[in-house]
Parts: structure tokens; sequence; C-alpha cells
């Protein structure tokens, strides 16, 4: 039953063989890659607006300069980056690069970092993509949280535990589509603007009034803005699926999609503050210049679903980069070690549930508001570059390749540049939910420590001792001593008992009487059956079985020997329907789960089928 | 830890001998016993008001009639119980007196209307309690299901789990409290209605015009009026807790309890209609006749805080009332055994917990709306009083003793009026909520007979035939054939091979593979420790260590004899952590789970102590 349900949502476990191995060429690579960076478009120059527009309008002239900053902001880090890819570090990416170039605690600061930044990432993506179709029905609006939470786990959970191909072609449609879509939509609204067949606001209109305390709110707007860097790594973690040259694809790739990125942020930003457009609730800033330039005809609806379309995509890299990372790290004993093991679909599926469960609890707790969800965001991104790049330049100084200072020089520049923003962000938006990041990554890197560390003391504890080897047949042997509590006299206890006989010589029955009327019709039964073996009866005047068992055990621990053994025998029967499990009190299930540790006694359940 | 939370909380553990066999004096069983039936003067006039009112006011001046209707109702049951008093039935009530002289059917509706009927008591008297305090303390209002749910599950099931003396002398306070009270303020209100300090309003103003139509709605505030009557049946109940002559006393009690419900009730009544209160949101009818005769000084105060108190006694009644009940019906087979075990208090815990959770599921259904809540109410009271008068009137007949033909006629005269009032209950509040319980007594019969087959198919089936007896020594024995999955060589692996070679001959040992890669390094390792037992090592593509487990088992199984035993042994360390059980995955826990029962083998779990 469950297992049918589960064929039909997640499909038929696949054999190990079937994991692919494809290499992918560049125009497929583009679109798989930058979904995540290029969709941030669509909430990123909106975000500089919102945070300038917040006190009033005197900053708005400030848009266009803070743009331009994050152009060449975006120039320093895409070149930073197609060093990265030349040294070709393969998966996990500023981990990989921390942990082979600086140390643990780097590798572990990327790590929480990345892990904050790739569960941000579905969240906002999800939250902006149903911004946009909400903006162009509005009647979908009370619905925002279902929508956003349907597409996460209705959707990008479940396609992911079917374990669908990250170079699968469908996703090739939601990036070139969008991408189509915006650079009309900036061609026209920049031929519109110069035909003057729309209105030009004179450039005078946006009042520069620059002061000292304006200067923050300028950087935060900056920091928000940053948002839109966001995905620019993730090309250096897929080298090694691209086709031959791998490394010259993957840096023209990366070159390209900076070009377009730069391209679309550039135009949006322009046109935005050229139509001196202003945030309004209910309506993405998008929403409002594609229906200013195209009217809501079916060019404003393609405009709007495509959007849609390309930020759930931005959400489903996720999913392509988390579990692998958090497989790595449980690999390195960081994290528990079952997520690294691919579930019957060969996707890593306890990262994937971990990762939708994670996202969940932020859409939820900001009720997909993707302003506030922004406010976490790009922090952690910006951590991971700086450390990533520094690490590059250690990796370049030990390698000392052709060029090698060049490069060292280039991934320097972006180190330094990234860590300046890290301080800008951190600054700038501590009060508007920064602190929560800053508070997560020193806790997220005590639990990897701790996790760590709980697994090299069982190794330890675990490991069979050089002078064992060889020795194998001399383990002393001793005796086993069985205990087999009753509840009665039935056919239960004989399939139980003649198991006791077979792996036993010692056995003990013991009822445990609750209840002191019983005892003389169970005694009087027993010896009518004539087993042959005496009945202990323990009255137990506080209605408990354990403790009276409990004692029993510790007093025959005095008796026996160091390698001895005490059996504990329960027989169970299995109930036909689930519910008749309710009808049955719980103390087998209680003795094989805390019991045998507690008291270190072997627990054997005997089963014995009912047939109905 | 838990432990000691626990013991703050409900006490510590009571032994058997504790079970006290107090007897008690009429003054405190009329205190004790009463508290449910006279409490219900705080809602029941009310509510005969609120039905009438609904529409309008023209149906206003049948209040009275209406309340000499359920006085000359209660003075019918009340005989009738006293009969069923002489009878002495012990404890469980309706439900035995059907058992014992009707038939199963009967005794299982009698139990399902008992068990709807306990629930809401509760329901209503802790709602009906926070009323009487909320009316008093407007501000309070908001906090009414807060209010609710702490007095439910923080006092009476806690201070129930602990054990509380039913007859303890705590408990008379507020009955006699009340009593005083509502005397007081009965009286009072009379010598102002006649001494004319209070406007006299002639009877003239309540229009009386009877047609067709009205009938309905008059019944119906008739069937409302009828939950004053709940929680007579309570002296029969306790038959044997009073002191000798236990029957004579018993009857005095009932004949005082009825007296005194029926003066308050025909009071309060008079003075309702005298006044001519009309129902208010946010004040119950009390708390308004007690401000205008008292105006809202200490006097008003007083007996808003008594009804709060006699109410939350009346829902405590139940729960002396259920659990016991539900002990009964357990040892009968037709509720899960576990309900019929004390618990380490010596109260029935199982329960208490049960009347807890379902009560408040009633309260948070009606979010402490007491008015709907009585819709609900009463219903199950007269069907398990009909029940219980039917059985009397064929326990006389039976045992035909003196006069026994008068005993008869009076639980035949009691079983018909109240037979009636069931059919008017029925029909008048059938789609304001008594469908629900229509609804639920089939399904609780359902229920307990299901729970009843269930028990019977299990000790059928594992009944030892009567030819065994004498013959235990005869179970012919096999052989135990051990397979001992490991993940590696270690420590833990070496503990459970010294149990195997203990336990058995025949041990296979098997590695299964996940990862191709490790094979060879296993195979090295147990070679080397040089155990003289072979290692089968299985791949299995799909990453499923059960799946093969499962295989091997079957396959074994086809080689083996009827005799023999299929042993899986498993390892298994005690994290020393809570939550160090989350980095380790829980294959063993579902081995010791299911996999027993499903494959028909012995599991035994080998523990091994860590350190650290």
């Amino acid at each position: 039953m469950f297992r049918v349900i589960k064929n039909i949502l997640i499909g038929e476990p696949l054999p190990n063989k079937k994991l692919s191995k494809e290499k992918i060429p560049v125009w497929k690579a583009l679109a798989i890659f930058s979904s995540d960076a290029l969709s941030s478009v669509a909430y990123g120059p909106e975000q500089i607006i919102v945070i300038l527009t917040y006190a009033g309008l005197t900053l708005y002239g400030f848009a266009l300069p803070i743009s331009l900053a994050i152009l060449i902001l975006l120039a320093i880090v895409s070149i930073s980056y197609s060093q990265v890819v030349r040294a070709n570090p393969g998966g996990g990416g500023s981990y990989s690069v921390a942990k082979n170039n600086l140390n643990e605690t780097m590798a572990l600061i990327a790590a929480a970092s990345l892990f904050i930044d790739y569960t941000l990432t579905v969240a906002v993506s999800i939250s902006s993509g149903t911004d946009a179709i909400t903006s162009a029905f509005p009647f979908l609006k009370p619905y925002h949280l279902l929508i956003d939470l349907f597409v996460l786990f209705g959707v990008l959970m479940l396609i992911n535990l079917r374990g669908i191909r990250e170079s699968s072609t469908v996703f090739v449609f939601p990036t070139y589509g969008f991408v189509a879509g915006i650079i009309i939509l900036i061609i026209t609204g920049v031929i519109l603007a110069l035909t003057g067949h729309q209105p030009i606001i004179p450039p005078e209109s946006l009042r520069f009034s620059f002061d000292a305390g304006a200067l923050f709110v300028i950087l935060r707007a900056f920091a928000s803005g940053c948002s839109s860097m966001t995905g620019v790594e993730a090309i250096s973690n897929g080298v090694t699926m691209f086709r031959p040259p791998e490394v010259e694809n993957a840096r023209k790739t990366t070159f390209l999609m900076a070009l377009i990125l730069g391209f679309m942020f550039g135009g949006i930003s322009f046109l935005t503050v050229h139509y001196h457009l202003l945030p309004q609730s209910g309506q993405t800033m998008l929403s409002q210049l594609a229906s200013m330039i195209f009217g809501r005809g079916w060019m404003y609806y393609y405009i709007q679903i495509a959007t849609m379309l390309i930020l759930y995509l931005a959400a489903n890299t996720s999913f392509n980069g988390l579990p692998p990372l958090l497989a790595l790290l449980a690999k390195d004993n960081y994290m528990p070690r079952y997520l690294a093991a691919r579930g019957e679909r060969l996707a890593y599926s306890g990262g994937i549930v971990l990762l939708s469960v994670v996202s969940a609890l932020f859409i939820y707790a900001f009720r997909g508001n993707t302003e506030h969800l922004i406010a976490l965001y790009a922090l952690g991104v910006f951590i991971s570059f700086t450390i990533s790049q520094s690490g590059m330049v250690i990796h370049w100084k030990r390698e000392k390749g052709t060029n090698w200072h060049i490069r060292a020089v280039v991934n320097a520049i972006g180190a330094v540049t990234t860590a300046i923003i890290v301080v800008i962000i951190g600054i700038t938006k501590f009060i508007y939910g920064a602190w929560l990041v800053v508070l997560f990554i020193p806790l997220l890197i005590i639990v990897y420590r701790k996790i760590y560390r709980h697994y090299s003391d069982i190794r330890e504890q675990l490991r069979l001792p050089k002078e064992h080897y060889g020795k194998a047949k001399d383990i002393p042997l001793g005796k086993n001593y069985v205990i087999m509590p009753i509840s009665g006299v039935n056919r239960m206890v004989e399939k139980t008992l003649a198991y006791a006989r077979m792996i036993s010589s010692d056995i003990t029955v013991l009822y445990i009487s609750i209840n002191k009327e019983d005892i003389e019709e169970i005694r009087k039964k027993w010896e009518q059956w004539n087993t042959g073996i005496e009945l202990k009866i323990i009255y137990s005047p506080f209605r408990t079985i354990l403790r009276p068992l409990a004692n029993y055990i510790a007093h025959m621990r005095n008796h026996i020997g160091p390698h001895d053994f005490i059996t504990v025998l329960i027989p169970e029967f299995e109930p036909k329907k689930l519910w008749h499990r309710l009808l049955h009190n719980q103390t087998g299930l209680y003795l094989r789960t805390y019991f045998h540790l507690k008291y270190d006694v072997v627990i054997s359940v005997v089963p014995f089928k009912l047939k109905k």
C-alpha cells in the first residue's frame, strides 16, 4: 500500500549503474547553471528602490549609481570565478576550496554559509516566483503561502526525489524564454523612451541630496541589490559536467552569463528609474515595467509566467547544489552519515528532504514575504565568495603555474572586494535580519564539530585492537543465561520455550504478578504443563513489570562470569491490523528499544504469527 | 530527569495495599455525589429561557410551566433511582444493570451513552464554571478557552492522576457553599419581591400565545432544561461507599439531593421569570440575578466563585465515574486492556488521560461555548436512564422480593417517562447537535465490538491445546541457524560473534555491500582476523540492506526443518546522548520492530556499551 503510493510519486528504485555521467555543451550549460543568477534580476533592482524609498523620495536618484556599482562588482566577481574554474575544483565549491587551501574552520564557515545560502535561495526564489504570478493574477494573492509550499513540496521536492537529470533539456526553456522576454522588454522600453512614445521625465527631476545620514541608506540599498549576484558561483561547481575542453567552455559560459546578467540588470534598473517607478504592494516592479511598456497584453503575461518559471527553476538549482554538499560533509563526518547515501532513485534523498523542510520553515516564518527574506540573503553568499577567493590566492601561490602572480592578484582583488561587501551587508542589514545569519553560522559550525567529534569517538571505541587480528578463534566463550518472562501459559510461550531450550541450558522462567489473585492459577497451570523448569513468581506491588525484571537481572549479574551473557526472551505476536497495536501494551517495544542498552542484556524477540 | 518531573507532578508510586476502602456518612456523601446534579442549576434554567427567547418574546411565559414539568420529571427519576439504590448494583451504573438484566447490546448502548455523557459533563461543567467567573470579571473573557484547558489538564487531570481520594473532605465545601449561597439568594429575592423593594411586574405582562408552531420551541426548551437532571444517577453508583445501613442511607441521600435540587431549580426559575430577565451575551443569568438582588457586592462575588467551584467539582465527578467504567469495559474486553490497569498512584491513569483528551476536543471544537455544548447534552443521560430503569423492571421481575410488583411499576414509570424524554430530545435537538450523539453511539458500539472480537481471536489462537498439558518436555527441539549481518570488522562484531558461537553451531556472517569499492577491503580485514567462518558478501545494487537480507532468509528457509529457528543477530551500541540517535540510521530499529514478524525470524539485539 505505502509501497504503491511511493512508487507512483517517486518511481521504482534504480540500481547504481544508472548513475549518469553525461557531458553537456555550452548552450545547455548556460541555461542550466545560470538560472539562479539570471532570475535574480526579477527582485534585485527592485530591492534597491525599495530600500531607497523607505523614508521618502529624496534618495531615489541614487538608484542608478548603485546599479552601476553592482555592475562593477559583478565584473570583478565573474573574473575571479573564471579563475576558480581554471583550478577546476569539482563539486563542493567554497567548502572544497577552503578545505584544500585554507583550514578546517574556514571550510566549515563556507559550509555553513552555503547551507544558509542554498536554503534562502529556495525560499527567496519560490517566494518571488509566486510574487510574479500573483502580480499578474491578483485573485491568487490570498493563496501565496499555499502556492509557495505546494511548489516546494509538491513539485521541487518530489521531482528531485524522483531524481530528475540536472541536465534535462526541459530546464533550457524557462531560462532562454526569460532572457528573450527581458531583452525584448528592455529594447522596446528604450526605443519607446527615445522615440517619445512614453513620457520622458528630465533627469533633473531626481533631486540628489547627499549627506552623511543618507550614506547608511544608500549602502543598505547597495547591500540589498547585491542579492542579484547570488548564483554566479554555480558554474564553477559544475566544471566536470562540461564537454571538453571543460575549463575553456566553463570560462566561456561564466563570461556569457555575466554579460547577460549585466545587460538585464542594467537595462531594468535604467528603465525603472527612467519611468520613476515606485514600489507597490501586491505588484512587483518588473510587472509594473512590463505593463507600462506592453500594456496588459499577451507579452505582459508571457514575461510574468517566464519570470515565475525561471525563479522556480532557480530554486531547483539549490536542490542540485546542497544535497551533494551535504553528502560531502557527511563523508567528512560533519553531518549525519546517511546524508551521504543515495536514495532509491540515486538522489541524495536525505539532503533533499532536509533542504525542503528548512526552506519551508523560512518561507513560513516570513509568510512568503520576499522583502524580509532578502534581508537575510546575500550575506552568506558573499562570505562564501570571500572564502573561496582567498582559498584561490593560496592555491595559486602553492601551485606556482604560468602567470600565477597575475592569477593570485585577480583572486586577491576578488577576495578583498567581496570581504568589503560582507562588512557592508553585515553592518547595514544587521538589525533587519542579518543578525540571524550571524547567529546561525557559528551555531552550524558547532553542530558540524559536535557531529565530527561524535563519529570519531565512536570509531575509536569500536576499533578492533591490532593484536586481536588473526586471533578471532581465541575469543573466550562464556555461558548463556536465559530469562523468559511470561504472562500466562499459552502457545506463544510454548514456542519461546522451545527456542530457549535450544540456545541455553540455564533457563529462568519468570512470572511477574501485579495482582496477588492470579498467582495460584498460573502456578497450577505451569505445574500441569510439566516443563521440568521451575516457575519463579515475583509479586510487584507497584504494578510495574520492568522494575522487578531489572532487579532480577542485576541480582543475576553478580553470579555470572565476565564472558557470560544474559538473554531476555520476549515472545511477541503480530497484530494483523495496525489499530490492533493500540490494544496491547507496549512493554515489548520498550524492552527492545531501551532496556537492553540500559541493563546490558541481549534481547531476543521470538515472533508468533497470528492468522486473524 | 523525566522521573523527577513526573514525581513532582504526580507523586511517588503507591503499592496495591494503599487502596482505600473508606465508608462515608450521609452529610459527606450528599456533597460528594451531588455536585454534578446540583451545579446544573447554574445553566439549566438559563437554557430554557435561551431557547424560548431565540425567535422573540412571545413564548417567554412558558418558562414557568416548563420548569414545573422538569420538577415533576425530577421527582419521577429520583424515585426510580431510589429503587436502583435498593438493588445495590455497585459500580458501572446503567452498564452493569443492563449487562445483568437485559442483553449485551443494551449494555453497550448504555456504555456508549455514559462515555459521551461523562465527557460532555466535563466539557459543559468546565465551560460553565469559566462562564461564572468571566461574568464576574469580564477582562478574563478573551482567555476563556485557555482557562478551560488549564482547569482540565493542569488541575483536574493532574490531581486525578495523583489519585486524590474521592471522599476527601475538601470536596464538601464547594457544594455546601454553593447550596447555602443559592438558598440565601432565593430567599432574599422572594422577600424583596414580596415586600415590594424590587419592581413587581404583573404576570399579565407575559403574553401566552400558544399555537402548533410554538410546540416545537417549547419542547426544545424543555429538552434543554433537562440538562439539569444529569448527575441524579451518581449516588446509585456509589452505594458501596456509604456507611451501613448502606441502602437506607443512600436512599435518604437521593431524596435529600432531589429536594435541594428541586428547591434551587424552582426558585431560580421563579425569580428569573419574575424579574423578566433575558439572556445576555457575556453574562450568565445567575450572575444577572445575583447582581440584581445583591448588587455587585461581596455576596455577588461569593455566589459567582461558589458557582465556579461547584461546576469544576462537577467536572471532577466524571473523573471518578468514567475511568472505573472504562476499566470495567476493559475487563470485559470491550476496551483496550491497559485501561483496566491501575497506574503508579493506583488511579486508572489511562482512562483519566482519555477522558481529559476527549473532553478537551469537545471544549476546543465548541470553543468553550456552553450553549452549543448543551445542545449535545442530556440525550446520552436520558438514554442511560431509560436503559437502567428498564433493566430494573426485569431485575424485580426476576428476583420477586417483597412488594416486587410495586417496585417494578415504579421503575416502569421511570423507564417510560425517560424514554419519552429521549424521543423529545432526539427530535427537538437533532439538527442542533444531537445528531452527533446519535452518530457517536453506534460508532462507539462498533468499536467496542471490534475490540472484543480482536481479544477473543487472540485468546483462541494462543490457547494451549488440552493435549499439550503434561507434555511440555516432549516439544521437539530443532536447530538454531544464526545470520549475522556486519557493517565492518570491529569490537562490536567481536562481541556479537562470541555470542553467536554460544547459541549456534551454524553461523552465516553476511556483508551487504551497497558500494562495490568496499568489498575488497572488508574481505581482506575479515581474512586477517581469521575467524574460521566464511564471510558471505552480497552486492546490493539498489543500496538497500533489508531486501538482500530478506531474500537470503527466504532462501535459507527452504533448507531447514519445521522445528528449526533462524536467528538474526544485530549488534547495537548505545548513543550516550539522545541527539546522537539522529546521527545513525535506524535499520536496527526497523529490523526489531517489523522485520521479525514479517519474515518469522528471531531478532536478537546484542548491546555494546560506549563510554563516551
